[in-house]
């Protein structure tokens, strides 16, 4: 792990007065010259422990071991070495070096498998750089169109596309990207939880059962630009209070729905101290275990902002305050993940070598659980047997610089996620 | 105005089917290429005219023409060129353009003044690229230290200093930014009057008699990034939420105060869609017409978002949402402009001068008033007496593409101010 931190280090967290050089979060956007180098690193170190290395049209690298008879597809362990902005050094890059260490005891041991084994690094999964998460594996599945994914945008500063930077940093691979060109046997992935709830329960392994829904949307508020020292309250169509309540709003239909909705990214036209904002885009991430209540929080936004622009004080939402000129608004709907429940024959796996590894105690140090964040296992249970393995993150906090876990439970996990392939790939 | 305005020519707002190259607005940020290209022909034109012109450290420019005595001050005509990054053609320029039609009238009738006259270009008075309005003349005025003003930083992409930019185009002039340097007799500015009031009334001239108070604020929101799947609502610290809560709030303060606030930019870290971010900052713009007023503002916003960063339900201010965990703010005030009244003798010209040429009628068209926006006027009225002429503008809309004063009106602005400069330098 911490030597494929070297390719994109990011903010320091630690307060040693050492140097400390783990102490560090992480910031690899997808498709960034250290993204190259991580892949570099994948392709190079893949290839010396006798694996067959393929690249496709996304980027995604897939590593391919032999086994006995060839005549049936790998049993891939999957991941992804791709940040967010400011994040940590475990959220995918776990995964992915599990993988690679899979092959290395496998190597080491002279182990043949019945069938062959594979490590796949999925491209963009956080949908930090493109704003689509678990893109590369959604064209694999043949969830979203190849075109799509090519000519996504990124979102700072705004100019690269997908297509484009895979050019550019060389990994825009022949060979399509489809599930038909690069099938699996099953598809294991390890990764933090980035939630706290193994920590708080006292657990060591997650046995992931599934994944919750998530939509993500874009939201353009569009009013006027007007002076802010001669325009009173009444005149204004502020872009940018009317943003403000929508996220206050969605918050609210959040916390009575038992949903989840976020604003992560917001922007402003002109941005000037003096000038009333008269445009404001803003994303919103709605999540819940239902794809029902996904589609009641949707409902309620697409009813309600439209409201909010005009001026309605809907559910008191102005707080009292003069409603100016009517605005207007524009949803558009990015990106869909409906829930995901994994396949009995990998989640018996993991729940097999879980326990055989955890020992006498295990009953106790094992849990069921739901995944909160979306993960390319989404993708790949749509074409192929799935599941996920979690181990505990400190305070459940992830997508920041202090994400943390510690050596052992990177280590239980890596023993867990092995032992599940090697498991099905005999069953 | 309209041949200036090729240097920083910005959207357009006309519907014409036609080029209609008049029908856009400005983009001429303070000391950009643009605002070197308009600086320049200010500098060629004024010294065509007749005048010898002078650079300051600030770079702004005042050209002077000579008076039958030259042991007295000059009467001066000042304005700026600089404009919004989406603003009008009217704001700033019809003042300085105004002051070199003034140069002209004389030039062109042989007229001697008693003493001499002059025009004033003023440095970034919007505030807009360098984050305090007015800036250049309240270091002229010793109200804002040189080596403040000089290390402000532009406010997109956030690298360039006011000394570095002046350097770069040329304008870092040898001569002291001051008062005593270069001392006025008087300073008259020409202003479209960027709010409503004169054209609901059906008047033609304004003559201002004061500006409002004003105090600019950065609010600096300090949460924590965690991810937006797996961090329940309970456990975040959402610093776009509590700002989101700020912005209404201040709003809702205005509303019971009489007074405006506004937020016109905003910047979020790290700017990714399922990340929860964890700082922001955003500009607080105060003004009403009594100082008083803004104080009492002021102390609240002090009071208030210290509260809601803490989770308080400050009034209702949580709209019924869950509240996360404590967040911090640090608020700074950038910028202080108190309320200011003008020079009786300035304001008795410009009234005898509206009065001379609007004719018989002209008591139904001429106003007295207080302006909503700040002007180099402020500044200069604390060395030397000042007043401000308005014209109307369309609907009131400024600091917009769409900003737009007719010809008649900026006619009409321009001979009051001639008349003006002309009988202060007789009295
Ligand atoms: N694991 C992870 O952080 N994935 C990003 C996709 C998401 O937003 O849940
Ligand atoms: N006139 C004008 O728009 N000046 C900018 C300073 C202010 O914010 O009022």
């Amino acid at each position: 792990i911490h030597h494929t931190c070297q390719w994109g280090t990011g903010e320091r967290w630690g307060e040693h007065v050492g140097p400390a050089p783990t102490e560090t979060g992480m910031s690899r956007l997808a498709l960034s010259d250290a993204d190259k180098s991580a892949r570099d690193w994948f392709v190079s170190t893949t290839e010396a422990l006798g694996c067959k290395v393929t690249i496709d049209a996304m980027g995604n690298i897939f590593a391919v071991r032999p086994g006995l008879r060839n005549d049936k597809p790998p049993t891939f362990v999957g991941s992804h070495l791709d940040t967010q902005p400011t994040g940590g050094r475990y959220d995918g890059i776990l995964g992915v070096t599990a993988g690679i260490e899979m092959l290395k005891v496998l190597a080491d041991n002279w182990v043949e498998t019945e069938y062959p084994v594979g490590v796949v690094n999925w491209t963009n999964e956080e949908g930090a750089r493109f704003p689509k998460s678990m893109v590369s594996s959604g064209v694999w599945a043949g969830d979203i169109p190849v075109e799509d994914a090519h000519s996504l945008r990124e979102v700072h500063p705004g100019t690269a596309t997908m297509a484009s930077e895979l050019k550019r940093i060389g990994y825009l691979g022949e060979t399509p990207a489809s599930y038909e060109a690069t099938p699996m046997a099953a598809h294991f992935e390890l990764h933090i939880e980035q939630g706290p709830l193994l920590e708080m329960a006292n657990k060591k392994i997650g046995v992931v059962t599934g994944v919750q829904a998530y939509k993500w949307f874009t939201v353009n508020v569009k009013g006027r630009d007007t002076h802010t020292g001669t325009t009173d309250l009444k005149s204004r169509a502020d872009a940018l209070l009317t943003a403000s309540k929508m996220i206050l709003h969605s918050h609210r239909l959040a916390t009575a729905n038992t949903a989840l909705a976020s604003t992560g990214i917001l922007n402003l036209k002109p941005g000037s101290t003096n000038t009333v904002p008269g445009q404001v885009s803003f994303s919103l991430d709605i999540r819940a275990p239902k794809d029902s209540t996904v589609a009641t929080m949707t409902e309620l936004v697409l009813r309600d902002f439209p409201r909010i622009a005009a001026g309605e004080d809907v559910d008191g939402s102005n707080l009292g305050c003069t409603s100016g000129l009517p605005l207007s608004v524009e949803i558009v709907e990015d990106f869909n993940s409906p829930a995901t429940l994994f396949h009995s024959d990998c989640i018996t796996s993991v729940h097999q070598s879980a326990h055989h590894i955890l020992g006498p105690n295990s009953h106790n140090l094992i849990m069921d659980m739901t995944s909160g964040a979306g993960h390319d296992s989404v993708y790949a249970s749509k074409r192929c047997p799935t599941s996920m393995i979690f181990v505990p993150c400190r305070e459940g906090v992830s997508h920041n610089p202090r994400e943390f876990c510690k050596e052992e439970d990177c280590a239980l996990g890596a023993q867990v996620l092995l032992q599940s392939v090697v498991r099905f790939d005999r069953m």
